[in-house]
């Protein structure tokens, strides 16, 4: 049994109830107790020392992120977080002031985000810090965005640039939170999601959902410049635009809405969020997978981001 | 700083909003969305391979230990729970089937208490096994029990026997969900909390919440099976007063309750849960502490549970 079926046999069989409108396999669990105007997002995700931050890590950027990957999942749901408990496991000699300035990257973006830390806990975990966040939410009934409803002729979009986010990004992304509140208040957004496994990895998650595939047009993805100059520093660098498909951590939307809303869209939100670019960068076709297109054809992506001929 | 005082620093400058009704320091967290007639609980505990329990421990008892001790902080509320997020942190080396049956223990428990398990994750911790669960939960609107009710003049309960938990019962305890509702249907519970410390960790929290000290009979706390017997196997062990009121994971409900119901309590509980002790341990006095009194007249508690004479 290798991490995916295990994944796959844990989520198979899990208890239910009524108010459970979207369990496991979503950006959030969608949860309806009765609220008229408000459904219920709840979320958690950890953060590990050597895995997602290390001891160098400038402490406050740690608490940031452990939050901000919280919100953004939110935020791919079209959601407003609202509460969170914060659990941080420790080794025996923990440094007391490395955890409090943890805490005060955390608070601050909290402050920010209109989320009160109701709670937690600290405990035992020798070799490492971990950081496991659960963040309740709400989100206008009708309103929430699953990652099921992407359709044929959709055009694809996605927000701000992608790759090379280790160099910097992944410790101080901002999650798109207004930015989808607005979304799907001016537009009918079919689906979407958040970019942590770069849009090679996620995407899939979409078109499988949707029982979909998308044709991504080569020339229109949004390298950020980490992605660009990092080749010219490291020579086993991935090529930039593996990078922009591939890298983790981006944390910036993906969505669909319908393609003949592209244009409307495009303009709107230049006018709304006018230092925040937003890339229409292929469309939702028939079949699955991800076919790439540039000037020599239409090839298929493989789970590398690198662009084979079909 | 110590943990206490870390602790002390990291929740006192926490960040709240209109929602929340009760944040960090009691058994859960209460916010307040608007629901006429319910309050919803959130909670977040975490247990840790070589803290909590080890590789020899049966992993479907892992996974009932690890829903059980949220479980029972929304039963110290006299809630009712009902959806879970399950975080699980593996090293690299993990063995699915354990993984595995870890949450068939945890899916089991959590059918039984109409819990969803709506999402989690899996993530990597080199070295050991951590399970972190969030639970959500309701409890009727006026209905939640804080630690910040106990009055002069309450009466000290119980459930259950106390001590030597580590024997046995901290891997298969029963959270008193059906008992906490039922106590607050029927009676005014002035203070509740659920005894993961033992009374001698945990009375002191009600007390320190309610500005009242505790004077506890001696003859009257229920010593459990294992606490009265370790001594004779273990030369070093606790004496079994001590071991009842100072060990760990009882994880029974210690309550107040106004003095002049006590009798009619005791009376009801009898015919209701005929098959689960309840116990008027002492009663709720002025001032700070806790008092024992034996045939001796009354003495001090200190925290390792012996009585020192005053």
């Amino acid at each position: 049994m290798n991490e995916f079926e295990l994944i796959a046999r844990l989520t198979k069989s899990l208890t239910t109830n009524e108010n459970v409108v979207a369990g496991a396999g979503d950006d959030c669990a969608v949860l309806d107790f009765g609220l008229p105007e408000k459904l219920f997002l709840f979320k958690t995700d950890a953060v590990v020392e050597g895995v997602h931050f290390t001891r160098e890590t400038p402490p406050e950027k740690i608490g940031h992120k452990a939050l901000a990957r919280c919100l953004s999942d939110i935020a791919a749901m079209a959601g407003t977080p609202n509460a969170a408990l914060v659990t941080i496991a420790l080794p025996v000699n923990f440094d007391p002031e490395f955890v409090a300035k943890i805490y005060d990257g955390l608070n601050f973006l909290a402050e920010k985000s209109g989320v009160a830390i109701v709670g937690g806990e600290t405990t035992a975990n020798p070799e490492r810090i971990l950081i496991s966040i659960s963040l309740l939410g709400t989100v206008a009934r009708g309103k929430q965005v699953l990652r099921s409803g992407a359709k044929v002729g959709d055009a694809i979009f996605v927000t701000g640039e992608l790759g090379g986010s280790l160099a910097e990004k992944h410790l101080e992304f901002e999650p798109r939170l207004a930015e989808a509140r607005w979304l799907v208040e001016n537009f009918q957004v079919h689906a979407m999601i958040d970019l942590s496994d770069g849009v090679a990895g996620d995407l899939p998650h979409i078109l499988r959902a949707s029982g979909v595939g998308a044709e991504l047009l080569k020339s229109a993805i949004p390298i950020s410049r980490a992605a660009k100059s990092r080749p010219k520093q490291v020579a086993s660098a991935k090529p930039p635009f593996a990078a922009a498909l591939t890298d983790g951590e981006d944390f910036e939307l993906l969505f669909m809405i319908a393609g003949k809303d592209a244009v409307k869209l495009l303009d709107a939100w230049k006018k709304k969020f006018p230092r925040l670019k937003l890339s229409c960068i292929g469309k939702i076709v028939a079949g699955g997978g991800i076919l790439v297109r540039d000037k020599n054809g239409s090839h298929k992506l493989n789970a590398n981001g690198y662009v084979h001929f079909a």
